[in-house]
């Protein structure tokens, strides 16, 4: 068979949204689509839904070219193809996904975490080409990562590695809703972590500011952003102490697997050299000299939307090997 | 030639003491031997003291068998081949050891850092045997760590992986002397680290306690011990914050590369349940659900001085492949 005609789907589950897309060997998303996964309480009725917009598609592209599925969704497991106690998703316990998938289109499905997938879209297709050991950061209404060493994603020994926006980063912190935990990464470095950020430092500031025209309830990271955007001085600061917080936790992350880069990724990257020029200035003051002035920190290459699908469908060849 | 007749130096370099071993492929160490590194300011007449130790044991087994040279050093570097300004040798700057090595014994050598032999020596005959994914924190003078993922040792791009010790468990905490870094972990769950916190709760500790027989200069982890062992209420508490401290920072390590285990090695560890008891409840407060009682928190199974010396003679068998 001529792999050039080969193709792969790759579905990206989140919260809100479910996105899919089918792609070439090229990195080419031929077409597109998604459905809201919260108007699908029942897992059953999920995959119907998803089956009713791509069969058609399917078939029009000539099945037997079509070689898989790959998933990322959160809380994915690698090795044993299934969805478990993702908070943010209303699936409860743990969904076996990737058979599900199978069952339904006749094709071979894998899956992992979103985050993952994200970092294997990366490095197939993006600003990791060519790269043994980095990390990916995935910074939006959570933060989470995905973790290459060797050439290799490390999935660990149950396929649950690469939690890094649950890592503690400032003991008896901020509480996490979700978790119960306290300080970790994800409370601060995270879009609803801007927001309260924000709200914490309004009631300290006395100064006149852009955000003091907002209630704490209205204040979102979309609107620290344009704030910051119009130079607000407050606003700029809640990326400065983001940045100081998500900097020191870098450090801890290069001293584990010493990556040749670090890649951010979603939607606190828009606010660009706001939230990068003080990540960077922390991780390195964080870091012994060995490390200091060696690890690239940048941007994903990559559409937000694009990354996880791509990086979904990347599985599908792995399948192959 | 007949593999069983096979042989390989091991090397394991600190600060004090360099122990070697003559290792076969089952791990047993038919000969070994020691000399103070502290005696050889200079990396010349350090390489010809053991020269001198070693050749005529190499003639007596018959050169041939003999394979190479592996050598575990603080801050050593697998790919370069070189031990890079090391805080605790008297060497400085950059020395290309390996290269050094094969020069005077005209034998391949390798070499990596002594924590990282450590790992590899307790997978090929340890408590790691048969495991993919665990990480062997070595708690001694200062904390080492060795981070193996899918079946491979984590070096990281520049092969500086692995300095979990140095990583910061207790912002704005206590300053380490060597690195000018606050509240990295060394300074906390080391005999160093303990007998600083011994000292500091001291000042505070209102009530009777053995260790109060001893001046603060006096005090040291050893000390430490022996009043715990011998029940007083203050030396226990010291084994209680450091469990605490170590707990909460291996929780953090589990939720990024999810390991099988987390192996304990070095001086501090004969404390036994002392401070097992406190690591692994302030480990498992501290993890995520999907990570609760599920991570091997373990002691070695190796001989401390042994360890060393067969990772670092298993680096000679990784050069064969």
């Amino acid at each position: 068979m001529d792999v050039s005609n080969e193709l792969a789907i790759g579905i990206d589950i989140g919260g809100t949204n479910t996105k899919y897309g089918i792609v070439n060997h090229r990195g080419e998303i031929l077409q597109k689509g998604e459905i809201k996964t919260e108007q699908y309480p029942a897992i059953g009725t999920f995959i119907d839904a998803l089956y009713e917009k791509l069969n058609p598609v399917i078939k029009s592209l000539n099945k037997k070219n079509v070689l898989g599925i790959g998933i990322g969704a959160p809380n994915g497991n690698f090795y044993k193809g299934t969805i478990e106690y993702a908070p943010n998703l209303k699936w409860k316990g743990i969904i076996p996904l990737a058979k599900l998938m199978t069952d339904k289109f006749d094709l071979p499905a894998a899956l992992t975490n979103d985050a993952n997938a994200a970092a294997v879209g990366e490095m197939m297709y993006g600003a990791a080409r060519g790269m043994r050991d980095f990390i990916m950061m995935t910074l939006g209404t959570g933060v989470g990562s995905g973790i290459v060493a060797n050439g290799e994603l490390i999935l660990g020994h149950d396929g649950f590695a690469g939690e890094l926006g649950h890592t503690i980063v400032v003991p008896g912190g901020r509480l996490h809703d979700g978790t119960g935990m306290h300080g970790s990464l994800e409370v601060y470095a995270s879009a609803t972590g801007v927001a309260r950020t924000a709200v914490e430092m309004m009631a300290q500031f006395n100064d006149e500011s852009l955000l003091k025209k907002y209630s704490t309830k209205e204040i979102d990271s979309r609107i620290v952003y344009e704030c910051a955007v119009k130079g607000d001085v407050l606003a700029k600061k809640v990326y400065s102490y983001t940045g100081k917080i998500l900097g020191e936790a870098l450090a801890n992350f290069v001293m584990f697997s010493s990556p040749e880069a670090i890649i951010l990724f979603g939607g606190l990257t828009k606010a660009g050299d706001m939230i990068m020029k003080p990540t960077r200035e922390n991780m390195e003051k964080n870091l012994l000299p060995i490390f200091q002035n060696k690890v690239k920190l940048i941007f994903s290459e990559l559409k937000e939307s694009d990354a996880a699908i791509l990086g979904a469908s990347a599985l599908v060849w792995e399948m192959k090997k």
